[in-house]
């Protein structure tokens, strides 16, 4: 389907909005002190991310198909040749994801604002960009392409070549879908697998005045910005080439 | 669609009475001292609600659409410019919240009464009614607008404009929408979004004669009121101005 | 629907095998020793047996409509005024909870065995049949007469007056709306809300030779059975009043 | 339908891979030392494997059904008379399996280096294949059996008869199924009910260089080959008695 441009970025907007909303909300959720999921652990973080990938790819479905991810969208353009609407798309989802980081901080300021405290304050990045557990970039480059090709090509097999949000069945099986990847394959870097959801929220969490937030980690930053986006070339590579 | 008078306010009592059958009934389930549920966390709680949101609306649906939120009903409105009906949901589901909470104290009532043990005794409110982890009023007004925009707008944009009760896959996807509210935005407040849903049981805690019951905290009553309206009406704006 | 009779009997003794069989086996796999499962909580269980509810509803849809549960035939009864199957139905749910009850015990062997282990010992009925947290019969019949409105109000309300089992998304709705009940108001008595699910079971658990078995606590059974009942019949009462 | 052979083969392996990616990869989440998603816990591990199913079976289906499990094929092959393309599918699962098994180690890689660590190192078998927890051959066949033919008799029931991915609302419920099994009848063998999805692994771990990687336990590797097998043709045999 041929979105217009301005319904496109709207949409992108909006559901790469609520995607991170839900996604940094839950990992402030389970992080932070003082919330009532505090600790809740990883099937928690799993489902919120799932779920906030279904509120968002179906909102924003009538406007622009829902990709609410740069990786998607490459995905789409590699396989199907079209790449003239990509730079609206990315421009949307990175609006998007920053709008989505600040609205979940907000949602969670009492608790941002309770890290003033130094004995108890703890690092704060957690709540919007990833993290390796062991930090050894090629390596968690090569798991961040594998958990994005394990989204890109089913996406793209399920039919979904105009975007994740254009059926309501379909939407909940990409869902699941991301609450497996996160299940499955979070455990080494905790999956940004969209390059939106983990560079908009890191440069918000620069920007804003939480206390004690501690390091942005801009060394790693390009990682779960470059390893979606192979995975995302290579998933279309192999579906052009198997289906 | 028009729904007769007569059936909403039936409709409304009943789908939200087993919402909040639901709802109570796992926040009593996890908190509880001899629940088999007792302290089995927040993806408890979040799932509970959520399907309870799923059995509610689905019920109600035929004869009312299921809104089964004044939020919702409100948006709804806002969105449409028809407003005649909105007593009679906002009554039904007033009295709907007040029964299921009635229902959900005698499904644990065993429960509450051993709550007579002095030395045992624990507060009970949070069966009843949401009690923020951090007491910041404006700061919890801001938790519950931002997570009832995350509700209503997506209900708006999955085009369920006359309730969430219509379809058998849209209902499930606004339920798993419910479910990641609670998981990604309900760690600071406990995610009223239904002023009906807080204020209902709030009362009924008032009311009921349960040992050791505790405060029902009617200086924070008005957030959970409040908060979900606004979030309600500025989804509906949103939604105006976008789609 | 007009099944054969002779269809109904096999289709719900196969579908209720099924249920029992995740039911009792999932009962078993959180409870007993050396299970990989032990120990990991309500959400298991609660999702376990709706699980269940979603495999033996669906299997057995095509030969009977799926209801698996003589409370579901019993309220389908009292609304449609049709009463002359209910016995063959009510036969196959027997016949088939005792046949996964011996399944799920055939399937944990191992576990029921290491029970011969004097030491380690526990009793073993809560992989069978329900057993309350706090025991009190006129309150436990309460909880389990709400527990089973809350199932079969729903299920009528979903059109569902021939079976749980006849269509694939509201056989999953259904399915979740008993993982919600399991949740919500599984606590105080473990929720049977089905006389074939507990009284099939505990008449397995009395005759079968597991080691140091414990009770098989008869003096409980009849709650189960009756409460249930009850309950499908008020929720019929309530369903032809209200729609 | 009629799947030609080369796109049986090749969407064989592509949906294996996948299951078993997010399967080996949820049971390393789970087990591995430095994984976010480590010790938590049976739900997690059960809903990583049942979204593998969607995942993996919803994208091979349009190439061969997805089947993506010996068992599951020869179900079909029983339950039909057809056993011409059996060889191709399972062939396209065996390789599938241990393509799968190697994406997850890759993307484990960093986890499964500090293994080198020889004081904090552990088996990493899990990570690859089934390990019960009673080694008791004879017994654990009949529970892969009894397993089994819980995910092959509602499999050919939903009408499944080509496989598990031929329609959206199918494939969740299959998945959902799966998810099912792990969590009620996984607590005694770790749930093969596939060879593939067990050898295959087994023999990628034979061969892999882990550090300190313990055994490849093959004297156990027969049993989740043989039952689940036996449990696929028991199932269709059922199938054809009964429906």
């Amino acid at each position: 389907m041929d979105y217009p441009s301005g319904d496109i970025f709207i949409g992108e907007i909006i559901g790469t909005a609520i995607l991170v909303l839900f996604g940094a909300g839950v990992c402030a959720a389970v992080t932070l002190h003082h919330s009532k999921a505090r600790a809740s652990g990883w099937v928690v973080i799993s489902f919120g991310w799932g779920f906030g990938v279904l509120a968002g790819a179906y909102t924003a479905g009538p406007l622009s198909g829902g990709h609410i991810n740069p990786a998607v969208t490459l995905g789409i353009a590699v396989e199907s040749g079209v790449w003239d609407k990509v730079p609206v798309y990315v421009a949307g989802q990175m609006v998007g994801a920053m709008l989505g980081a600040v609205l979940a901080w907000l949602a969670y300021l009492a608790q941002y604002r309770a890290n003033a405290d130094a004995e108890r304050s703890q690092p704060t990045l957690g709540g919007f960009a990833t993290i390796p557990e062991i930090r050894s970039p090629g390596v968690n480059l090569v798991t961040e392409i594998i958990a994005t090709i394990a989204l890109v090509l089913p996406v793209l097999a399920f039919g979904l070549t105009e975007g994740l949000g254009t059926s309501g069945t379909q939407t909940l099986i990409v869902a699941l879908l991301v609450v497996g990847i996160g299940l499955s394959l979070g455990g080494p870097t905790g999956y940004a697998i969209n390059p939106a959801r983990d560079l908009g929220p890191r440069i918000v969490h620069q920007v804003l005045p939480i206390p004690n937030k501690g390091t942005s980690d801009w060394g790693y930053a390009w990682v779960p910005v470059v390893g979606p986006l192979i995975g995302g070339a290579v998933a279309a590579v192999v579906f052009n080439a198997a289906f």
